[in-house]
């Protein structure tokens, strides 16, 4: 192999492109001929390469538009990003018609195909809904601008300045089931953040995904172009896709767990997301049992499908004498919870066993166990759980501190049940989604998700020079403070003679926030 | 497949392991046999399985263990953490006779292979070494704990309080070449943050690093343990390491491109580091041509071989005809710079062609290229470039805001050096590295990138109950700000009569920040 990569090497830097690829397959070179991407490709501009034939590929080709639209748009001023929102929201109140016709056939075909009551309402956009979505988007298009937003500033030395800035993270792919609502959500967060988007959502709504996606391109600025946002139609794109991680940033899976267990399985790309929610609440022997039982059948009770429901409840050793235990117990079988028990709760209250202790229900299901204090049910937390939310019910601040100190989840509470882990019971605003992953976001993910940050310096003509150049300061500067070589700045935002005509929308959006 | 998958999974339901493997390999059966993970496991606790076969393996053990003893560290107090890293400077300085002897040997073993001037200069402690790695892990151990800190504080209803507050990601695997110095410093700010730490260093430093690892961690305290810092020794073990993306949070190579390429090619773990720095220079027309020498010159040749310098320096076409341009070819030639010409410059300046527009000579070399105006430079860049730090020299403020805001690289500069892209020319403290990822991180990182967050709220007993269970306020609280229900906090640090006494130093270590 050593030979072949070598002799690949050599042709390649003479300017003859040379491809490796298996001998085992019988159509291996018709395959590369046809410019498919089989086998390694050896060139010395085989990334350019790459990205054209890329270009050439349906999917694949959304990606790279999506990302040049988002550079526009990023560039744009808050302004005109605001009116963007404005104009899709009238777009949608002026489409109305149009949306709910495609949506009813889309429901008429489901109802036929006998899908399921849950999934048929999910799919249905009900009486309001259309005007709901536009409420939505006027809202989002009034909070402050996300980009630009200066969360650092430091005097390097005398007259050079850094600030780090807020900008989009670039391409984002969302992965989403049923509900068309969604794709509006999900497409009114990229624009606010600047961020190129491709969307594939699910097959039973594809009329009424195809009509909302056609309504908010469509009032999308020429500037920027429909290729902001791609609706991704095939499923057989979605592996293509997610090889593409130099154009796509982030991937947002909302759908079952399964469906996130895929996709991270499948791609490097990062993913935000939760594969399970296996949640815990520890009642400890200082609980206040009313509010215990409040909290327990809240958590498990109130929404049993989603990720942050209760599935397994910890109880400390001193409330099986006290009673307290078999309270609990009551309280769950008498609101029709399933129990299951773990090795000790299963002998002690005549449970069956439990399959595992790392089993998400999802249903009106729950294991027990019994543990014989705070730091067993930590561990058992670390051992068993999935770092999604966790709590933990007691009058003692002590013990409900250590708790809070040292569970390693990406949401710890202390009295309040666990379905409180939410973008909007957390104020966040719209909820992008629930992360697991400890990298770039964690816990319910809002707007601020799908942003990443830039260095700006700014100087007059400093060098290294090693490090001898200048006399370094590391002041940190208000975030309001503008030093000198910056107090133009606004004039900056009326046009520039140097930028050919045809760019200058661009040129005057270059609103640096001071 | 589908009728064995099945299969399987109705055996696993009933206890029974099964693997898929596949039956092309003849000794398939024998290696699952000898507790190699081959194919895919079918049971119900498989998850668990999978940890327990994965502590059974040397370097896999490892990661395992630090993570456990990561949840040791960060459960301690500020105070405590303090203490290790000045307890670490104690032992260097203690040591410091140990640390040398073993460092001559390496020495002398590099120079007997003939190992490169400027490797062995790498590979040597200098007098004086120690004492100045002592010095600088004290001044880490007075910077503000970064673990605690509460970055974001809402009151989501009256007595329910929401906290955002730092924690440390976990576990790290730092992969590093040559300078054992490296070691001292990635260990010191893995202790600072409270991660746990896999080191993987040069094979010419074994001795040393063996050495300085040894003083490490025998100064660590018996509750946190000597596994919170892995040494790894051996290479072949690198890729089981790579597997673990439940276990290892994040991977940061420290060394050659091509180490890091390797390395993120490998592994699904996210990856801290630059591939590659393409640094561009663009001169616009309306430059200061002195300063536009200094910064070019500086860029290029105050240290080529680093991923801040110059590769690719692009001039406005205006300064053909002013003889700006041959005043820049003329002193990079003279500073002894070989230059390669784009499409171009190469017609028009008579040099020899760059190989390629994505190319990093790491060298007294670089490419220049001809633009017709600030927005070709930017699309230039964007095609072109690695997204590190470029730079515009101008005195046009609306064209520099225009580069400043369109440029989609992780710093962008205005008159200034490339080479300021650095953490401690940034000023922040000790440098983890320098990302050109989007995500988590981007441009130099400071200790704040071995960070997550994690979300805590108190309450008192409050359910969700449909949303009909609270009244939302969402009203942002300032960061010093502490409710009524958080008011004894500081008792918490003074121990808790519910923690075994074994387990006291960790009750005591929880000081949430106030």
């Amino acid at each position: 192999m050593t030979a072949k990569v070598k002799a690949a090497c050599h042709a390649a830097e003479a300017g003859i492109p040379v491809v490796i690829t298996s001998g085992f397959t019988a159509d291996g070179i018709l395959r590369v001929l046809q410019g498919q991407r089989v086998g390694t490709l050896f060139h010395r501009d085989a990334h350019l390469w790459y990205s054209v034939q890329v270009k050439e590929h349906g999917a694949c080709k959304m990606a790279v538009s999506a990302r040049d639209a988002s550079r526009v748009l990023q560039g744009l001023s808050s302004v005109d990003r605001r009116k963007i929102l404005l104009d899709v929201a009238d777009a949608l109140e002026a489409n109305e018609e149009r949306i709910r016709k495609e949506n009813e056939i889309d429901v008429y075909i489901a109802k036929e195909t006998r899908i399921s009551e849950a999934l048929i309402s999910r799919l249905m956009l009900k009486p309001g809904k259309i005007s709901d979505l536009a409420k939505s988007l006027r809202v989002l298009a009034d909070i402050n601008d996300p980009i630009g937003q200066v969360v650092k500033r430091t005097e390097i030395s005398d007259g050079l300045i850094l600030e780090k800035t807020t900008c989009p993270l670039g391409v984002l792919l969302i992965i989403f089931e049923s509900r068309p609502d969604a794709l509006v959500q999900i497409a009114s967060l990229a624009i606010r953040s600047g961020n190129g988007l491709l969307l594939k959502g699910g097959k039973e709504a594809a009329r009424s995904n195809a009509v909302l996606h056609k309504v908010i391109v469509e009032a999308l600025p020429k500037s920027v172009g429909p290729e902001l946002i791609g609706l991704v139609t095939s499923r057989d794109e979605i592996p293509d896709l997610l090889k593409l991680d130099d154009v796509i940033d982030l991937v947002i899976p909302r759908g079952s767990n399964k469906l996130v267990s895929e996709i991270k399985e499948s791609t490097k790309i990062p993913v935000l997301g939760h594969a399970d929610g296996v949640c815990h609440v520890y009642v400890d022997k200082a609980a206040d049992l009313d509010m215990a039982k409040r909290i327990v059948l809240d958590a498990k009770t109130d929404y049993p499908a989603v990720c942050n429901a209760m599935e397994t409840l910890l109880v400390h050793e001193a409330l099986m004498k006290t009673g307290g235990l078999n309270e609990l117990i009551l309280a769950l079988e008498t609101a029709g919870v399933r129990l299951y028990g773990g090795t000790k709760a299963s002998d002690l209250l005549k449970l069956p066993k439990a399959i595992s202790f790392h089993h998400e229900y999802g249903s009106m299901a729950c294991t027990v166990e019994i543990v014989k204090d705070v730091l067993e049910a930590i561990n058992h937390i670390h051992e068993h759980g999935s770092a999604h939310t966790d709590c933990i019910v007691t009058e003692d601040r002590d013990v409900a501190d250590v708790f809070l100190c040292r569970v390693d989840s990406a949401a710890v509470f202390h009295n309040a049940s666990t379905r409180f882990c939410d973008g909007a019971r957390f104020g966040l605003g719209a909820e992008v989604g629930i992360s697991t992953s400890r990298i770039h976001a964690r816990g319910p993910v809002g707007v601020e998700g799908l942003l990443t940050t830039r260095w700006l310096l700014r100087g007059t003509g400093q060098v290294v020079n090693g490090d001898h150049g200048i006399t370094y300061t590391h002041k940190d500067c208000p975030l309001n403070y503008r030093n000198e070589t910056s107090k133009n700045l606004d004039v900056a935002n009326g046009g520039s003679s140097v930028v050919p005509s045809s760019h200058t929308d661009l040129a005057n959006g270059c609103d640096l926030k001071t």
